[in-house]
């Protein structure tokens, strides 16, 4: 590609080596905190395999950065295995950073909700198990948007995995045993619903072309993360009509009562200004405080995102004293840090 | 605007009471941190003043969050004052916000050059000095990309603003008086050097329109945070030649040489996936590697922006052991964070 003019704009070189190049930054920026490998390509805690600490390891398509590899740290998660854009990790993939993440007391694979992601990981599973590894899956499933999609039976994974990965991960620096982080995992699965909408489509750089139209007056509620079409198709609405019908959603589905106290994601998906997200925190926090439900902890910023799209969503995790303790705790990653 | 249809693809209510709807979620979701004056507009360290401690206040148009409103808390800014959209604040936000800041040492304003911002910060300072208030104005004007712009008399101050915001800030909550923050402010703008540029321009909320135009097949290299003109228009280029430009104006202009060690920033302009400024990274830490300059502190991610433009910038800042000391200590705002 050197030399030559890119037919889309996007500050990469080769489309195809945008995945490896990323990690290939992370790791030059972040060497304190993880190594990659590249053959398979994984990404793992630079002071993996932690001995007798259970493993956490997530994985799925590129594209959706920070998630997993900016999640990779103290307090968070051992390993990521990235796919190619929007394309899951091969079961080899899986296998080895599964390996990586093993220092003696299991693994928890922590899966979205999409075909191909659980077919390669229950594959993967079943290698690790053979070598001797205990490993676990929990299955994220928190879109309220549809049922069943273009890549999906049942519900798809979306921004729980971002709680889940946290509270898990504090769980596992703890010393909490597999068995528990799993329960705990499911728990965070159970408690958690989520929505999203976009205000563009985002351009795949291997394709070259937007995943999806849209015309220049209307949004897609309830979209995907990898542009899988949403519930309906709706005309450009103020943000105070727009959260009201997204906050609405994601309430009444599991749902939250008054007297709740939640913790919030307001998720960015790659192409929204900061200005925007809080905007939207403001909105939903007056929605739910009419609910009488607390916002007892919340992060605004761009968590899952799919590439450069515009657009949002909304995460809601029904909280109790034990995730709020371990939603407290350090966590030091590339995408998330406090207390570190 | 309730009811109706917007105009432009954002996630707002009216396109007028976007900014104070930001600072709303903004004290909303952070009221630990920070609290909101509406009139005049200004923005305050939730412990303000801290008395005994050299105040800290920036400020400039809103739309380059986080900076800066983003930027106040323990270990930054002790004050922002925003003002409307890539327009400079008004003489009474700065007073009332160098006010609200002042703990009896003196407020330090570090300003962005730009025409507006200095006319302005002056009006106050001296009006603030007239009160008693020891103040002090440090002018931020690192953009190597062009001499005199739009708005601009020399050149325009863009992201070594984060820089000497967080490493000032370090220095006040370490005691430092105001005049040796001063000394600092200007050490740090000496020592740093930024470009920037842009794969599309974004719109202006109250205008409704794009800042300027840009071909399908063409980028703006040194381009302003408010989409002012830049060096010059090149086609669509890969990240490796697009950076080694960049990189080439920054160094040559200081100069940086071999042997110098600095903090880098690799800033995303609003609209830019985390995977590409990954990627940018990568290109720019092997190019400065080749000239033996080693990046001893990196900063990766949005931080000075230009509302959903799609594009980057670099900074790079001279460190020695003084510069490095203060980057480590620990900062906890909105929009930076770690130590706490």
């Amino acid at each position: 590609m050197l030399g030559s003019q890119l037919e889309m704009k996007k500050l990469i070189n080769d489309p195809l080596d945008a995945p490896a190049e990323f990690l290939a930054g992370l790791a030059l920026a972040h060497s304190d905190l993880l190594r990659v490998s590249l053959d398979p390509v994984y990404v793992v805690r630079a002071d993996a395999p932690v001995p007798g600490k259970a493993g956490l390891l997530s994985g799925g398509g590129s594209g959706h950065e920070p998630m997993h590899a900016g999640f990779v740290g103290r307090g968070m998660l051992d390993a990521a295995c990235p796919g190619a854009v929007f394309t899951s990790p091969t079961p080899d993939q899986i296998q080895a950073a599964t390996r990586a993440a093993n220092g003696g007391a299991g693994v928890l694979h922590i899966v979205k909700n999409y075909t191909g992601d659980i077919l390669n990981f229950e594959m993967a599973a079943e290698l690790c198990q053979a070598e001797g590894i205990d490993v676990r899956a929990v299955v994220i499933n928190d879109d309220v948007a549809v049922e069943d999609s273009l890549y999906t039976a049942g519900r798809r994974g979306v921004g729980a995995t971002v709680l889940a990965e946290k509270i898990c991960g504090a769980a596992a620096e703890r010393g909490y045993p597999l068995a528990e982080i799993e329960t705990l995992c499911r728990k965070v699965n159970r408690r958690a619903r989520s929505v999203g909408m976009a205000l563009t489509p985002c351009t795949v750089p291997a394709a070259g072309k937007a995943t999806f139209e849209l015309a220049e007056d209307e949004i897609e509620m309830g979209i995907g993360i990898h542009g899988e079409p949403g519930r309906e198709r709706l005309p450009l609405l103020p943000a105070a009509e727009l959260i009201a019908r997204m906050a609405g959603m994601v309430v009444a589905d599991l749902p939250f009562r008054s007297g709740d106290q939640v913790i919030a994601m307001v998720n960015g998906m790659g192409g929204t200004p900061l200005m925007e997200l809080y905007i939207v925190y403001r909105e939903l926090h007056h929605i739910l405080e009419g609910l009488g439900i607390r916002i007892a902890r919340r992060l605004v910023g761009n968590y899952i995102t799919s590439l450069e799209m515009a657009g949002c969503s909304l995460t809601l995790l029904q909280a109790d004293d034990e995730l709020l303790s371990l939603w407290d705790d350090p966590v030091l990653t590339a995408g998330l840090r406090w207390g570190l």
